[in-house]
């Protein structure tokens, strides 16, 4: 069993407000994270794959076909947008670090197993910044 | 003569969007960077103070007071801030990592020589991103 | 299960000597971290809290609140100081990086449930310096 | 039980070419990896050993002596070396990052039971890339 | 004035080797870096262009631009290459790390008026290793 | 001309205190950086060399000797050093991060033309952590 990990980044725009709480709720909740008029990050997503390498290409998963997956599946629709309002994923949802990586947990879980016949997700890591970071194992 | 740096950080959202164009022309010039609900960035920030060393304290400027300087004066003002509607001085201006490099040094440049009899502003480094950052030398 | 990190950093002077063995013993070895006067690292320290997120928050832990945990209880304590002479919870321990990990732990462990009704510790990660590193999972 | 890592480099040519497939296939498959005429990387390889730390000392492994033991059995073999042309431990095999890390294991694995009365071999990691990397627990 | 900087990178291979000198005086010059099978490294790559920004963008030069023309110019015609065999502009060159930076500059220079107004070529920096880096300001 | 760089490290213990003044004015004035029984840093150092490269081997310096000469008169004798008891030439200073570039380019510059027909010291950056760093360009 090898673990086999990526690393892709996106920048994006969130605030942490909880539309089912008052203003000043939110304000002691989230202090300068619930800016009402945004902020944002530079996130690094960090995806890791475990499996037996394939006896022919040496891989457990090809990381060429890995980094598109994860550029076409999540990067795509990410990058450059506001994790509040312009995401189909997240809607509804409060789009803290921790609700980010189980969301992308789902998106890329069914679809590695599309290109790797080895491979199965095994972490889903997402620094927020270089000091703040969560990691999902799918359960 | 030795410069000496400080390193700072803050997170903050923006948007490239110059109210002069077509919202087609912003899309066409800024792309991604133009998304109507934002996006936003880790910025790191180097500020640079240049001076012969004090010969009591071996320093061309207290770094803890240069600290507290970029904290007070600009971390403070931006950080988990929107960069277009949040900022004084910023108004009316399009927050690119240029404009708000040159903006940091206006700030900054005559209140260093109010902690530092010895130091003056040499540099403001800005990085939006690990790959892409500004210099400013003041002229 | 997500597991949220926490990154801090502290300057500390130590060496390495145990007051059984003879001078000798410790050079041998310890070699030059026996240094008599002392060296001194920059530590870098992650803590990892596990649990399930906060339906309300998104949250496993506040970071803010670890943080300021980790600063008042740990950083505070250990920065700009001498690990062999200044700090309480290391009298008579020889402070290696393991045994500091180890105490971190035991200080954390409990004051964590005090700030996160959803999240426990469940690793202390300690850098003594970029190529060195430990981590200790509390058991 | 606490788990105790050291960093090393090397720096390396390679290519991925499997022989028993046609020049086409292998372009097919591995793309610019396959490049003839070759490519290289700085890899990046932590080693982590796992165990009780020694009362004497406390250290679970000498820091030196592991990161001598990964020069002398590791790095020396590996630095500024093709990997596919001058490695004995790599001969008839595709140097994929992959194999590289099972390898090394196999050749650490053994020799950490000799330098450390309380340490095991539990983790290589080696990064090909600053955004490729494998881990090998060893099994 | 404005310095704008762009960080891409690429991994190749290559040897120092004189063809002038005889097997052993390559060997006595350049060490392991005269290795015959080659040896490789992930390059990065810093581009600096100087200028006074737009005043309709805030830009001395589009960034995406830059990225493109580095990727297109210089990225794609090094990346998974052999720098001693596989590359018209280091044809008969030594490719060490200062000739690559001096060739980077003579392609880039005159492309840069090319896509910027504003700006004019500053500085090209080329990381070998993390450790071994040249600049080359164009005299 | 071309700069070229070479990074090495080491790790110190230092206190910032002018015996020319009272316990209380040290503590007023240097703070945390004050504390009686030391503390401690991994300094980063970077040395920079300018020159033309030697036509013979398309290098200005090099490295590996630079690296040599900095870690003998350099590393050697400060690395598990306290910087205010066990350097010579740093006897009756204060060893502030501004202290130790310029004693260091003392050092190094003599020295730099015995093993380089074609290069010039330019400058010594000391990083004390990474957050503050001093640069030192000669006069």
């Amino acid at each position: 069993m090898i673990y086999v990990s990526r690393k892709e980044h996106f920048n994006a725009a969130h605030k942490l407000y909880n539309p089912a709480w008052s203003k000043e709720k939110n304000q002691e909740i989230f202090g300068a994270c619930a800016n009402e008029n945004w902020h944002g990050h530079n996130f690094e997503l960090i995806v890791t794959v475990k499996g037996k390498p394939d006896p022919g290409t040496g891989f457990v998963i090809d990381l060429k076909k890995l980094s598109t997956l994860i550029r076409d599946e999540v990067v795509e629709k990410l990058d450059h947008k506001n994790l509040n309002l312009d995401v189909d994923f997240l809607k509804d949802k409060l789009p803290s670090c921790e609700t980010l990586a189980v969301e992308v947990w789902k998106i890329l879980a069914p679809k590695i197993t599309g290109i790797s016949q080895f491979g199965t997700l095994h972490c889903v890591r997402l620094y927020e910044t270089p000091r703040n970071y969560v990691d999902y194992l799918g359960e």
